[in-house]
């Protein structure tokens, strides 16, 4: 084998790369594919980081989004929100720093988790266009930072290139953020910036956002509600949710002397009482320190959690929507005929991993499109790509829908909502567009849609029943006026008299009597709507 | 608002992590999400790593696979290759530091291509055991290293926990690695390990691979071709594949002196009469130096790329299967009765980065899982996951199969394979389970399942005509003992005589005699394999 090649040679062209190099080669894992899905990307990313930043801070959002042609396939995206606003010491981090953020370690719903986001904007658009991202920041105080940022891709660092401090005399407070970006594409397809605006407003009603499209027409996605979610709070991990290597991480992060201390300070669900079980349980002391735990204490406390009973984890540091604001959402936007929500209990996945699913059935009116039409969110942010690699679309496409009443799912003007909330949503990619096949979850969706669906059955039987009933009514009402002809020859009677009490005589036996129209005896109008899903 | 929190409180909470907490974090994104896939992730990331070894060394490769259960959801499992081994200095970032390696910063086609795979599985088994994973490797000198290697999370960084030198003298070449995991399970499905190495063996016949399975049995996925695949090379990118942030990174690393230089030393297809196209295009001088170009320089250089008129990039050191090699391959695992493949000329996508298509379709035998059945693969690597999140799913989706043929795409046994040849395989996430929708990619995989398809169109189209026939036939065979009794009635002759003849001429007209069988004028028998695709 002469060719053979030996190590020495092939190892000589061994180099590490900095996350930002990784991203910036492999773009499309945060999204940045596709002219139309790379604008929408960018926009993604600030609304999520503003409406994260909002709750966090108990702020009612207010959001507007900007999107200008500058040339051909180059767009300026402008967003400013009225959340918190960016301390300057932390504005490189923020905005050019990938896995840098106040969420990745926390155990803590939002709709970022990563600290990837805003900064593989940054990065998208100097890629593009050479540009470092303008930005414009004030916590509320006497002054506004204004200036630009870029990012050092080799060595994954946030670089200040100018800034000025202006006078804050309208005491604003928030961000504004501008990125420019070349090879990108504006249009209004399911996926455009204006969908996402459009389906982020339905699963965040408290939020105002306006939208300004390239040529100039402002749209203004108004809220619904001005109650302000209760920010999310971070929960303590539950004993079931934990591995071993978790259990050791924590140890030795922790600031507890012993063991026993330890878990009663930071898992929920752990008593004193549960301490002292899982210590005999283990054979692991509670005087133990927890940074000399090893491996082998670690697997025996843990295997200790999982053969003992402890309550469910608590479920108020959540932010479900709700169904009722679901509904609100699904009825405004959709006008159709019929709507059923739910929340689900909380349940967890991998042991432990806390999540409520929320599930949303419309049918009629402007739902379904061309068939069963999926929108998903997590944590309130709309998913809008990757829908065939989602588990959220198996579980809907493991539904029986035909038990549901759905004679053709291909057809049928149906509009299934889920929204997936927990503090670490399990995504396939860190483009957070769709999520992981784990069991629990696909499961709860399922649950959660034949829910929903048993309402749609009977909707629909009754729908089908009604049908049938207005076509009886229809064929006897047609026999009205000859009927009527005849017993008015018989008996003398007006036969328009006649015709009148025959025709409120089958409409009330088919109990379809309109206060308004009954008089007129007019036949009760043939829905074309209706037998959609008949066909 | 008294409920308003100010940024100084919000962002006290503001950290950095490394790249191995945030996929430790993110495991789903590697592909360590189910209890099955994660065990078939690992062999993944083992064989693709041996594979491109072999492959880059020009070693035939010699793989074995062994999975042992140790345990309720508890496996060992250890490949062994005969590569050309990883000198010591290097197994810290082979095995423990996440996007250390040699082939993200070249131009070259591999089945890895993010030095994420092999220290993720470290991770995993790490994770969900606490063990290191164990080694031995030999470059074939005088000793092979045996050890145990696990991650510093926290700082990215491998750790050699423990090793010896043993005296090599057997002359032995090649790398042993061993994963513990937890928390996942064996069994055979399309999911399965044992999937996994048929479907490398169909597309790396070259590659002989032994797999033993936790209960014992020995499968050997025998090579079907001894011929050694010439190890790809780097390929210099062509002016069409690069944006002005690729010309500055490029320019800040070369070590030309002047940007006509650096342009013919950098790139293919550029020459002196090129370059000087380029720069009267441009108006950038051939005498700047590379490294003081401005992002404007470096827009005006790429844009008088795209006005330029270059060759096609050369191709040669891309590495397709070949037709050829696939059809063996989808006779020898499927038995169909029909297969045809192409290998489509190079193209580009993004402008410039090189990639070829490869595409076959067996029909009938054993091809198709209850209708089409899609094998995926990037670089000859399987893609097993994600399949509805791949762009070649989406790809097959969009041909309209009816116009080829087929009757009923849901029942149908056609099995179509399809393998992407690239030097950067736009994956959409660190899993590399599925391909981004990237318009070039999706149209040629398009044009190469048509083109097959019209093979199989023909096929069909004859073998309907065949069955038609065969019915025809038959129906006129039917009546020939009636028909000779009659005649040998009338002419005195033997009517057994008669039927043989008139059997004969029958059969003739409609030229299927089969030498075997015709002189028993037996009905052509009817192949119920025929129909399966006319219901």
């Amino acid at each position: 084998m002469a060719d053979v090649r030996n190590a020495d040679e092939l190892f000589k062209e061994f180099k590490a790369q900095s996350v930002s190099e990784f991203f910036k080669k492999n773009a499309a894992m945060l999204g940045y594919t596709g002219k139309i899905r790379s604008l929408t990307t960018i926009v993604h990313e600030g609304v999520t980081n503003s409406l994260d930043a909002c709750e966090e801070a108990g702020i009612l959002p207010e959001i507007s989004v900007w999107v200008e042609e500058l040339g051909t396939e180059h767009y300026r995206v402008t967003m400013e929100d009225n959340a918190s606003g960016i301390p300057l010491e932390y504005v490189p981090q923020v905005f050019g720093r990938m896995l840098a953020g106040s969420k990745a370690h926390r155990n803590i719903q939002s709709r970022g988790q990563q600290g990837i986001g805003v900064s593989g904007a940054v990065m998208f658009s100097q890629v593009t266009t050479g540009k470092p991202t303008s930005f414009l920041t004030s916590t509320g105080d006497t002054h506004i930072v204004k200036g630009r940022v870029q990012l050092d891709v080799k060595r994954n660092l946030g670089e200040i290139v100018d800034k000025e401090k202006l006078h804050n005399t309208s005491g604003w407070r928030g961000t504004v953020i501008a990125h420019e970006a070349k090879g990108v594409l504006y249009n209004k397809s399911r996926y455009s910036p204006y969908n996402y605006l459009r389906m982020t407003s339905i699963a965040n009603p408290h939020a105002r956002i306006t939208f300004i499209e390239p040529d100039g027409t402002r749209i203004l996605f108004e809220r619904s509600t001005t109650l302000v979610p209760k920010p999310p709070k971070a929960i303590k991990p539950h004993p079931y949710g934990i591995t071993p290597d978790d259990l050791l991480t924590m140890a030795s992060n922790t600031d507890a002397k012993k063991l026993g201390a330890f878990l009663e300070k930071e898992f929920v669900r752990i008593s004193s009482a549960k301490a002292e079980e899982i210590a005999s349980l283990s054979g692991v002391s509670l005087a133990q320190q927890p940074a000399r735990l090893s491996w082998d204490d670690a697997e025996r406390v843990v295997n200790a959690f999982k053969a003992t009973k402890f309550f469910a984890p608590p479920t108020e540091g959540l932010r479900p929507i709700g169904g009722e604001e679901i509904a609100k959402s699904l009825t405004s936007t959709l006008s159709p005929e019929f709507t059923q929500t739910i929340t689900r209990a909380p349940q967890t996945f991998r042991g432990g991993i806390l999540f409520v699913v929320e599930a949303g059935l419309a049918y009629g009116g402007k739902a379904g499109k061309g068939g069963i039409e999926i929108i998903r969110y997590a944590n309130r942010a709309p998913l809008i790509f990757d829908q065939g690699g989602c588990a959220i679309t198996e579980a809907v496409k493991s539904v029986d829908w035909k038990r549901y009443g759905v004679r053709d799912v291909e057809k049928v003007p149906l509009t299934v909502f889920v929204n997936i909330v927990s503090t670490h949503v399990p995504y396939t990619s860190a483009g957070k567009q769709a999520l992981a096949m784990e069991e629990e979850i696909h499961a709860e969706v399922r649950y959660a849609l034949m829910d929903c669906g048993r309402a749609l059955s009977r909707f629909l039987a009754g729908k089908r029943k009604l049908y049938e009933r207005r076509s009886k009514m229809n064929t006897l009402l047609k026999y009205v006026p000859e009927t009527a002809a005849a017993i008015a020859a018989l008996t003398g009677q007006d036969a328009a008299g006649v015709a009148d009490r025959l025709s409120r005589i089958v409409s009330e036996r088919y109990e379809l009597v309109d206060e308004d129209e009954g008089d007129e005896g007019e036949a009760a109008p043939t829905d074309t709507e209706e037998d959609t899903d008949e066909q």
